[in-house]
């Protein structure tokens, strides 16, 4: 089965957003076992949106369209599609009760432009919006079913997985299903893991994969199967034999973040942190970006290098020579001391330096102050990049899950 | 003119990454005065990229490619443009000496699978890539010049902005420039924005756009001219009037930020500033992610509310009713506090609440302690948005830029 997306929208043509419907769609075509093979972009006009269209229907047996479903001179789309399927556009009472009742409900009055919003292609099957005024609708052909979406993301996304995604399956015979589930590693490298579970990486039934971030890689196990319990099981045996050879350097599923782990470790706990950290303070936005992160998070002390940190813990600044030692030295006193300054129970200093020489190596110093000990790590990169400040901070929020959860230090 | 955009990638059509080069090369295409009609996606299948190529070529006078160029076996682009354009693929001596000198450089050894990167069609213009190992190129048919460029986006930019858009401008015979200048302003809505410079929104040529974010309304000059000196007089003109008449309301241009501003400001004066602030912690990721923002910016206090940012501040809750004046006494004596414990220029303390009742109202008090004064503002949301704590974070740091450019409050 194949399937093709056309987004519509002028400001997408003029670069004004970034088109992120198209990745969103393409997921969900994926895993619903649809290939995609192209995918379109045309501006707000009838003429070239019926083009792209009557060329996707000549290829795809199924088409999704986006946006220009609004109200206004703009919004063309149910227009190109009543043309490229030679149909007339029909007035839907019901539908235009419906739009009523839609600004009614917020208290608004429904104005004159929204009328055409009524309108759909002869034939068509109805999508009704319950959380947008643009009615989606369906239209079948001998050989195509075409499926026209309202643009705006949310709605776009409420209509794809309650009513399109459902109707596609059943109308186009899709018994099967593919589903996946993702581990989330840390402080081990993507070389590492496929040591360990390469053999599993050649099964095809469930597949396992691995894609690498900066610091944490993540391992899907996709499974295709008849029902969602049958790939479940599928998934579970997999990831029984996956965590018993990657053990604790499994953290966490789907899109959980160690920030959020720790955070919410440290809440479960009624357990307080506190931060002190040299630029660019990595940890500090990761920590904060937490909802409700601040029951546990409670401040952060910035400063650009190591001695002006001590400083502004009103410590005297130490005379070193640059060296690691040194630097591991003030990021031990410093985690003690912003620990004991506001009375948390943890106390994490990140100390970073950047090398000047032609290497551009980038070093830094971890400790974590805990209430009977205080742990230390030095990490050094062989060259500073964009994504250096996230693998420290990874390795940092994973010193203290460690902490948290009495597992050992790698 | 008429340009299209093809962008190549299995990734892309399996929704795993968001598709960001098409934003930039319509900015840039539109920027040029190029009309963009079409944009396609393809996977990488050397069949479906020449076909898409080939309805492309029909309709376009400019075709860009991207993606495709690496060296290994899903790289088809280049045969796929070979294939469409009738052309023989050419071995190119000198771009396999450049590549193996890329390498050379960075300390590594050329792998053999690179040698297919100095294949490019017969008779096509090649552009060296300084940036990375795919060299791009350009072919000339009859009615269309077909850009092939690398899809890794740092090489695209850099390529697309020093080779091939000078390349465009001179072989289409494109004369004229548009140019833009943005004015970022805060602290004022877009509807009185709109009754001071709206006749000014009425002028073809520049023509003065208005752009809304949360809390601040962006001011879009665009003219078009013979020559960029001649669009910058235009420019200058409507700049002139604009400032005359929003006055200290513009607060910077381009893509400056206020927290960029007000880090600018300390640091060019030696000043340091601490924060305390409540969930969320919109302000100190803010002046957290401005690069080397920790010379000037010290320290941050975090808490779930008023009282508790006391507490952790060492003082005693104060026994209030949650009334707003409250909340402003609260936020003076944190802005104080962290001022002095810290021995900083600038304490400015963010306390914000949200209302449980029905109407969701979002109220919050900022004080900023100066060296000889605590100044106080009090604001409330009607409804709490996503948007809401970066107005909130907006409205403390023009408090703060305002103190420090010596500026009245609004």
């Amino acid at each position: 089965m194949q399937a093709e997306i056309i987004t519509t929208g002028t400001e997408l043509l003029l670069g004004e957003i970034v088109n992120t419907n198209v990745a969103y769609l393409a997921q969900q075509l994926a895993q619903s076992g649809l290939d995609l093979y192209y995918q379109t972009t045309v501006g707000d006009n009838e003429d070239r949106i019926a083009t792209a269209l009557e060329l996707a229907m000549q290829r795809a047996d199924v088409v999704i369209i986006t946006g220009g479903l609004g109200p206004t001179v703009d919004d063309v789309t149910r227009q190109a599609v009543a043309r490229a399927t030679g149909r007339e556009l029909v007035f839907q009472p019901h539908l235009l009760e419906q739009i009523r009742c839609f600004f009614g409900k917020r208290g608004r009055q429904m104005a004159e432009n929204n009328r055409q919003q009524a309108y759909v292609p002869d034939g068509a099957v109805v999508v009704e919006n319950p959380v947008g005024t643009a009615p989606a609708f369906i239209v079948e052909t001998e050989n195509t079913v075409i499926v026209t979406l309202p643009g705006v993301p949310h709605e776009m996304r409420f209509l794809t997985e309650t009513r399109v995604l459902p109707y596609l399956r059943q109308k186009l015979g899709i018994t099967g299903v593919i589903k996946s589930r993702v581990l989330r590693t840390c402080s081990i490298g993507e070389s590492r893991i496929d040591q360990l579970i390469g053999d599993l990486m050649r099964h095809s039934n469930p597949t396992v994969g691995l894609a690498a971030h900066p610091g944490q890689t993540d391992v899907r196990i996709t499974a295709k199967a008849d029902d969602e319990r049958a790939a479940d099981a599928l998934i579970a045996v997999a990831e029984t034999e996956l965590r018993s050879r990657l053990g604790d350097f499994i953290y966490g599923t789907g899109q959980q973040t160690l920030e959020h782990l720790c955070i919410r470790l440290l809440r479960d706990e009624g357990k307080t942190i506190v931060l002190a950290e040299t630029d660019p303070g990595a940890l500090t936005r990761r920590l904060g970006s937490v909802e409700a992160s601040t029951d546990a998070f409670q401040s952060s002390t910035l400063a650009p290098n190591g001695p002006t940190l001590l400083q502004r813990l009103g410590e005297h600044p130490r005379a070193g020579h640059g060296h690691s030692q040194d630097r591991l030295d003030i990021a031990v006193i410093v985690a003690s001391k912003v620990r004991a300054t506001h009375g948390a129970d943890y106390g994490l200093a990140v100390i970073s330096e950047r090398a000047t020489d032609t290497q551009q190596t980038y070093s830094a110093s971890l400790a974590l102050a805990a209430p009977d000990t205080v742990l230390r790590k030095s990490i050094r990169f062989r060259v500073h990049t964009p994504s250096s400040d996230n693998r420290l901070a990874n390795a940092a929020l994973d010193m203290l899950r460690r902490v948290l959860l009495g597992l050992p230090q790698t």
